[in-house]
C-alpha cells in the first residue's frame, strides 16, 4: 500500500479575545452566576440534552440558556418551555461565539439571581474549541453516531474540554460505536476531561451529568 | 409563552478567493477532470459514501480522492483500500478549504488523466460554504440523525449546494427523521438542489447517486 502524502495548508484566523473572557468570568464570579460553554457538532443533541436537564434542575436553581445559531430560533422556544429563561443568539453566518458576543447575550438574558447559564454554541467541532468565552467549564457533546474515531480527526475540541459528554448512548451499538476506544482516543488528547456516556432519551447516565452540575454550581458559589 | 429576544452578534472574516476558484475550474475544464466538493457534518458518513461509491465506479473511471482534516490521515488510508488515488490535507486548525489549499493538495495528487477527484471538506456546515474551492459541483450530506430541521440552522450549505445527500435513511425511523419535512426546509433555501436519500450501508438509493456523478462527468468532459 501506498504511503499517504500528507500536506500542511495554513492560514491564520485565530483573534485574541482572552483578555475580554477572563474579565467576564470574574465579573460572573462576583455575580455568583456560573457560565457553561456547550459545544458539539450539528445535531449532536445539545437542545435535548439541555431538556432533560432543565425538566431535573428547574426549581432546584435558576437557569438561564443563551441559544446561539447561524439562523433560526427553534431552540431558544424550546428551552423556554422547559423552564429556563431564554435568548437567541444569531450570528449572521459566524462559526463560532467569542467573550464580546457572549458579553451581549447575558446583557439581554439579565444574570441578577441567576445561578447557572449554559451557553449553546453554534454546531461547530473545530472554530468553538479556539475561542475562550468567558465561561466557567467548557463541555462537548459527540453523538455515538458520530463514531469514536472524532477525537483524531478534531482534537482541539477534546484538548479543550473539562467534561466530554457522549449522547445517544441507546444507539451505540448499531453505530458500532466503542466507548473503550473512544475513551482510549480522548486520552491521548486530554488525561483529564471527565467522560460521561449518557442517553437523554431512555435516562441513562442523566444522574451523573446532574451531580456534576449541582457541584460545579455549589463550588463556583463558594 | 414569552417571546424570545433575538440578538444579532456580527464579525467579519470573509476571504475573497472566488477569482482564485474561477481560474481553478477553468483549468481542470481544460484537463477534464472533474472536482465535487463534499460537505457535511463530523460523522455523517462522508468516508463511508466515498467507499462505496469508489467500489461502484473503480474501474469505470480514474478516480482520486483529498481527504482534508484537521489531524490524523485514517480517512486517507480507507478510501486508497478502495482504489483510489489518495492525499491528505491536513489544515493546522482551519475549518476550511480556500481555493489555494485545494491547489496545494491537486498538485500533490496529480490530476492528468483523472475523471474525478472528490474533495472530502473538513467536517463543518458552516464555513466550508462560504469558500468556493474551485470544484465543478457542490454536495453536501446531512445524516438522518442529526435531525430534519438543520437546514433552518445552517441555510448557507443548503443554498449553494448543488446536491443533498442525506445519509443512514436505515435508521431514519428510529430518530424520528421526516424526509418530508427535511425536504420542504431545503427547499425554502434552494429551490433546485437534487435531494438523495441513500444508506451506504443497506445501498438504498446509491444508483440515484451513481448514476447522478456518471451524467455529471460525462457532460464535464464533453
Amino acid at each position: 500500500m501506498d504511503r499517504i502524502k500528507v500536506i500542511e495548508v495554513h492560514e491564520d484566523v485565530r483573534a485574541n479575545n482572552d483578555r475580554a473572557a477572563e474579565a467576564l468570568r470574574q465579573r460572573l464570579h462576583d455575580k455568583k452566576t456560573m457560565l457553561i460553554n456547550l459545544m458539539s457538532s450539528p445535531g449532536s443533541g445539545k437542545t435535548t440534552l439541555l431538556g432533560a436537564t432543565l425538566d431535573r434542575l428547574t426549581g432546584e436553581m435558576n437557569i438561564g440558556v443563551m441559544e446561539a445559531d447561524v439562523d433560526s430560533d427553534v431552540d431558544a422556544y424550546t428551552v423556554q418551555r422547559h423552564g429556563a429563561r431564554a435568548v437567541q443568539l444569531h450570528t449572521g453566518g459566524m462559526c463560532h461565539l467569542d467573550a464580546a458576543m457572549c458579553e451581549q447575550g447575558l446583557r439581554e438574558l439579565g444574570i441578577e439571581g441567576i445561578d447557572l447559564v449554559f451557553l449553546e454554541n453554534v454546531g461547530n467541532l473545530i472554530c468553538p474549541a479556539e475561542f475562550d468565552t468567558g465561561a466557567t467549564r467548557k463541555v462537548m457533546i459527540l453523538s455515538a453516531p458520530e463514531g469514536h474515531d472524532k477525537p483524531l480527526k478534531y482534537p482541539l475540541m477534546f484538548e479543550v474540554s473539562d467534561v466530554v459528554i457522549v449522547s445517544k448512548m441507546d444507539v451505540a451499538e448499531y453505530f458500532d460505536f466503542s466507548l473503550e476506544e473512544f475513551e482510549r482516543n480522548v486520552r491521548e488528547r486530554n488525561p483529564h476531561a471527565t467522560i460521561m456516556p449518557l442517553s437523554a432519551k431512555t435516562g441513562e447516565g442523566m444522574q451523573q451529568w446532574i451531580d456534576w452540575l449541582r457541584g460545579e454550581v455549589a463550588a463556583w458559589q463558594e
